[in-house]
């Protein structure tokens, strides 16, 4: 007998057709019976996790690799755990889908005072929550699932923003129909009146200039538009930067690549290139205070165009109902005519290695680090000094960074990097994060080796949260953590480990052990001794405004 | 020069007037200016935690010893970490503060894009998220900061549940006054006419009575009734007991304690006492699934009378503006000039030692551990075999056991062993947690070596999630967990380890080892091995009940 097609395996294939292949999540009494379906399901795979938040980083870890993910939790105390790796996902725009496993309908309609409640029989109050997190949201029933699945779903696609299901256990089990053609999207039509007096605008603007220059951030890698972008400045003669929110959408080993732009922190050839053109774009760029030095862009308005993910400005004008896809696709073409007579921009040169080697300092350790990326590297960077560290790097081709600096919540990249080696089992993931923040996630290193993964994890420890030093309290005990003996932490984490663990204070050692590393045999942690006050310089220039603005406001 | 006294003091020495002395939490810059305060201050002492969910967790342990807990948090990433901890506190009435550092004044009203942040300039998402599990709140300012946080704490202690306050850095550093006397908080006063009407109601059903049966619970404890119950019930014949969420209220050696009343999974002379009882009386109950087997109570409202935090109930009439305390004083005094002829109960007897030992099961574990419970001791068992299993224990006198079977949230136990060790540095603490459980949180045993904390943490091994396998899926691989080497975990978490580590798979060697630590000289975790799929017998009635109940609704 053919086992009965259930609600909970049309859920599945749907987000099949999302391109989801793996979902993460901790099991609870409210989800089993969805998961036995998961279980059982073709081409989704389960993986469990050590705990929710965990889970909820992983999947956007995943989702940031793979386009889009998902995650189970239940109801009440596992979805509440999950929720600020779900804001994370919902502030950075990456799609997520957070499924709950929930009492029954009919617990429900009763009110009764069942466990992972208030106690209080109202079964709204965490979808209430949600809500300010999600950007699309359903409880699903026996007679509704379907058709609100497709449209959460797409409105997540759509917003690249996480969505939310309440799924009751005996909804899951409900019979349903499989559906019969994959999930269309469709893609939101530009309003022609808007987008032929946004060119025109921007002709006016760009119109005689010698120097443009690109600006491109994340959200144009969001939605979809890396390979687009690349071809642009490859063809037209665009001095192009990111921010470091954005950091991978270009190839940095091209001409024309000038940096990564931090407002005033930026460095001087790279602040040029972006502030000193006549008119710069800014396509899916969004300044926020950590990525701008405290806001120190100077971008005016009438030097500027800028291509939000649904409107678009030119000067002080805006356009609405534009689609950031076929804006950019519409403003590359009118450059393509314009631009014959731009200028190129000199070509970007990194500050010459000083070649010493000794005890591991910040400028050591990056340097050495940058001499080991390889095209394709997945590069993972925790808010603090790791993350403000690789913003300085250059990019190997094809190579992709995951930082999370505007949500910036410490801990995010371990089970990150969990999730982005799930999608990618290929690919070389290294993890760069500090002892302060390792703390926060430590567990997910066991998923990572009971699923035999193998990525190079290099644990800055300088005894604290460095980055809080830097704003604030230099020797505050706040600011010092409890002190962990790293190297042993794999066989901890383990009964079979096959980990290799390193502690390294030279820059020798650590030149030695990223050599070893290299050949992906084996999980690899590294243990980096560093300089407990040393900063990244770009680090230093962003706290310190950061701390003179909590001091003024 | 003296230091200007802040609002940050303010709340400091408010908080020393709950009764308060140790504030859990996680720096993060925006409550960096208000932790210098923290370390300043004279009695509040600052206890860091290695994430926000088990500061939180650490919070309400402690808070649930102590009578009263705060947990520091930072804007965003920070708060919402802590809301599954925060949520717990509130279903099962535990008094915590929630303070949180936020973004400036200015930056807030300018709509700045600043990081923890969704980046959309709204201030309000987190705060509108906060309100759905604390009893009051406020946003504070430099002018209305004094008023509301006496406002907010006064609700707190009012209601016994968590209450938020947001904090931006500018208003910490505000100058104000300090208090000129001590928080007051003013009992609520009875209503008179409800009281009359309540006590006649009382007397009639209670008039010509045989058998009158006690069944109080956690409610009763959280309104400071432990004293007042322990007399009632030591002066009075009447046969009582709680359930498992108010398990400790009682001194379990005394005559009359009838045992762990769960519905008809009770032992049968307990049910028998509290069911078969011409009237029961009910304070501060609330019959939730798990601890009555599934709402399998049989406690008919024509022979109850129940006590709740400001109402009361006779028969099928309710009276309101009747607080808890003020009722059963009342009550217990009405018993008092009826009770001349009431029965009493037949001693409680345990199920007789079978004396054999061997290796480890759920009854040998148990009855091993039984014998080595003490006077005041602090016992923590989590949701799951560990809490199920607890029930069945009769507690010393003056043992307390703290458990969440409402809440339920796996992994809680461990950083409230921490927050309760911390209140009661003095006390013996034993740790009863699963190996599934102990992964979400054991961060916080790195926490509990740091500060040189010496409990016993029995961790019991039995290879995954035992308790959702006894619901449902006993061979499905989303119930297996990642295997560590748990005697390892002290040495991993700690650089300066004292900590000793055993495994133990036979009764005597658990005997052996418990002996040892009876001293406590040093931190001790037993990894006690476990047959994979057994559970405690209170477990596996209840756990039927929820999975029938899954299957039904």
């Amino acid at each position: 007998m053919q086992p009965t097609y259930t609600i909970a395996d049309y859920l599945l294939d749907r987000l099949t057709n999302c391109g989801i292949k793996h979902l993460f999540g901790v099991p609870g009494d409210y989800n089993l019976q969805f998961l036995d379906h998961v279980i059982e399901h073709p081409t989704i795979c389960w993986v469990g996790c050590a705990n929710e938040l965990n889970a909820a980083y992983a999947a956007d870890g995943y989702a940031r690799t793979q386009g889009a993910g998902a995650l189970l939790t239940t109801y009440g105390v596992g979805e509440l755990s999950a929720l600020n790796g779900v804001a994370g996902s919902y502030a950075e725009f990456v799609p997520v889908l957070h499924i709950v496993g929930a009492p029954g309908t009919q617990s429900q309609q009763r009110g009764e005072l069942v466990h992972h409640t208030l106690g209080d029989g109202d079964f709204s109050h965490f979808y209430l929550m949600s809500e300010q997190v999600t950007v699309a949201r359903a409880k699903l029933t026996a007679s509704n699932a379907c058709q609100e699945i497709d449209r959460v779903l797409r409105e997540m696609l759509l917003h690249r923003r996480p969505a939310y299901l309440l799924l009751p256990a005996d909804v899951a089990k409900a019979p349903a129909t499989a559906p019969v053609s994959a999930l269309s999207l469709g893609e939101m039509a530009a309003d022609d009146n808007a987008m032929a007096e946004f060119l025109q605008a921007s002709r006016q603007m760009l119109i005689g200039c010698r120097r443009v220059s690109l600006l491109a951030d994340f959200l144009a890698q969001r939605y979809g538009l890396q390979p687009m972008m690349r071809e642009w400045v490859a063809t037209q003669p665009l001095a192009h930067a990111t921010m470091l929110m954005g950091k991978g959408l270009f190839d940095e080993q091209q001409p024309g690549f000038v940096g990564t732009y931090s407002g005033a922190a930026s460095a001087r050839q790279t602040r040029e290139a972006i502030e000193g053109a006549d008119v710069t774009l800014c396509v899916g760029t969004r300044f926020t205070d950590t990525i701008t030095a405290g806001f120190t862009q100077q971008l005016p308005l009438e030097k500027t165009i800028e291509l939000q993910p649904f409107s678009a400005r030119v000067g002080v004008r805006w356009f609405s109902d534009l689609p950031i896809g076929q804006a950019a696709r519409a403003l590359k073409q009118l450059c393509a005519e314009l631009s014959v007579g731009w200028a190129r921009f000199a070509a970007y040169s990194q500050e010459a290695d000083d070649g010493v080697d000794g005890a591991l300092t910040q400028p050591r350790f990056w340097r050495t680090l940058q001499a080991f990326l390889q095209p394709g590297d997945i590069l993972l960077a925790d808010q603090g000094t790791a993350a403000f560290g690789a913003a300085a790097l250059r990019l190997p081709s094809d190579a992709m960074l995951i930082v999370q600096p505007l949500w910036g919540s410490i801990g995010f990249t371990l089970p990150a990097a969990f999730g982005a080696q799930t999608a990618a089992p290929e690919r070389r993931v290294v993890l760069i994060i500090g002892d302060g923040a390792a703390q926060l996630t430590i567990q997910e290193l066991g998923s990572m080796l009971r699923d035999e993964q193998r990525p190079l994890i290099l644990l800055l420890n300088n005894e604290g949260y460095t980055v809080e030093r830097a704003i604030h309290g230099p020797e505050q005990r706040y600011n010092d953590i409890a002190l962990w003996n790293w190297t042993q932490l794999p066989q901890a984490l383990s009964l079979e480990c096959q980990a290799q663990s390193w502690r390294v204070t030279e820059t020798v050692q650590f030149r030695d052990v990223l050599a070893l590393a290299a050949g992906r045999q084996r999980l690899t942690l590294v243990e980096v001794v560093l300089p407990k006050q040393e900063v990244p310089a770009l680090l230093h220039a962003i706290t310190q405004a950061l701390e003179a603005r909590n001091n003024v406001h």
